[in-house]
């Protein structure tokens, strides 16, 4: 990997105040299944539904995503810190899924049984930049469970949801 | 505006749950400035830095932003709940600038003085998408002040960071 530009590294260091719960990409591509802990996702659209996610060409999800696999997007409860850190560690592929409790879609699509909510969606379009892509995914069906306590990432460590600030 | 469908009633229900810092996205474009809170942006790439904003096509910004002009992404403090709502209620224009300490960058974009960053960037590539355009921006300078406290929008109220988790 080349140095990073003095700019990168300022934008690295800007990028840990971005706090941003923490989701699962899946998808299963040729029998196997894939799953990486992100944070690179944003809501899209409403009509149709939609979501985006920016993929590394280095991630193994690239493959998979390029040639157009469906993808689910799980959010992250604030007990699963474990579940993320299984899907961004050194385990690949099948290893990932065995920390959390996962379910096929009826698709076979993994997704996070008790994920705060998971988007399962439809690989409709995506753009390259730079050493990503971006892949934007129609949103099919969507799970929710449990009360809204998500998985939180800042400043290169995990959080849960503080106090609410009213507006003044 | 028309009905949205219910798959588009459960995303918004599920991205309630996807909480992330507050952002005030904003811009100088024939002389007039320009400021909208948002929450749908995303780190890209390093090589170039760059990160990603999601612009409704009936939002203000719209218009200067696909008309070319460069912008800052301005991430907001916990005790910046008032300039959030300042740049997301009715208010117009310039009127979005009277809540917060506004500065110019040395190219008339307008920043935040005391945001927890600022990204100055280079309006280099978009792609539209359903209701929203998505454009890309090359991170050109960034600003840090303070020490990491971010404002967060989840389940449609603001909150700020809670206790750390430490990986079991």
């Amino acid at each position: 990997m080349s140095e990073l530009s003095s700019v990168a590294l300022s934008l690295r260091e800007g990028l840990r105040r971005l706090a941003k719960a923490v989701v699962v990409i899946t998808c299963r591509h040729d029998g196997q299944r894939y799953a990486m802990a992100a944070t690179a996702v944003s809501e899209l659209s409403m009509e149709p539904p939609s979501l985006l996610i920016c993929i590394n060409r280095s991630a193994s999800l690239h493959a998979p995503l390029s040639q157009g696999a469906d993808f689910c997007v799980n959010i992250l409860h604030s007990m699963h810190s474990d579940v993320s850190a299984a899907c961004s560690g050194k385990a690949r592929g099948e290893a990932r899924f065995e920390t959390g409790s996962w379910i096929d879609t009826e698709e076979g699509c993994p997704r996070l049984a008790d994920a705060q909510a998971s988007f399962l969606c439809r690989n409709v379009d995506a753009m390259d930049y730079g050493t990503h892509r971006i892949v934007i995914g129609q949103v099919e069906q969507v799970f929710l469970t449990g009360t809204v306590s998500p998985l939180i990432y800042a400043d290169g460590r995990y959080f849960e949801l503080g106090n609410p600030i009213s507006v003044t």
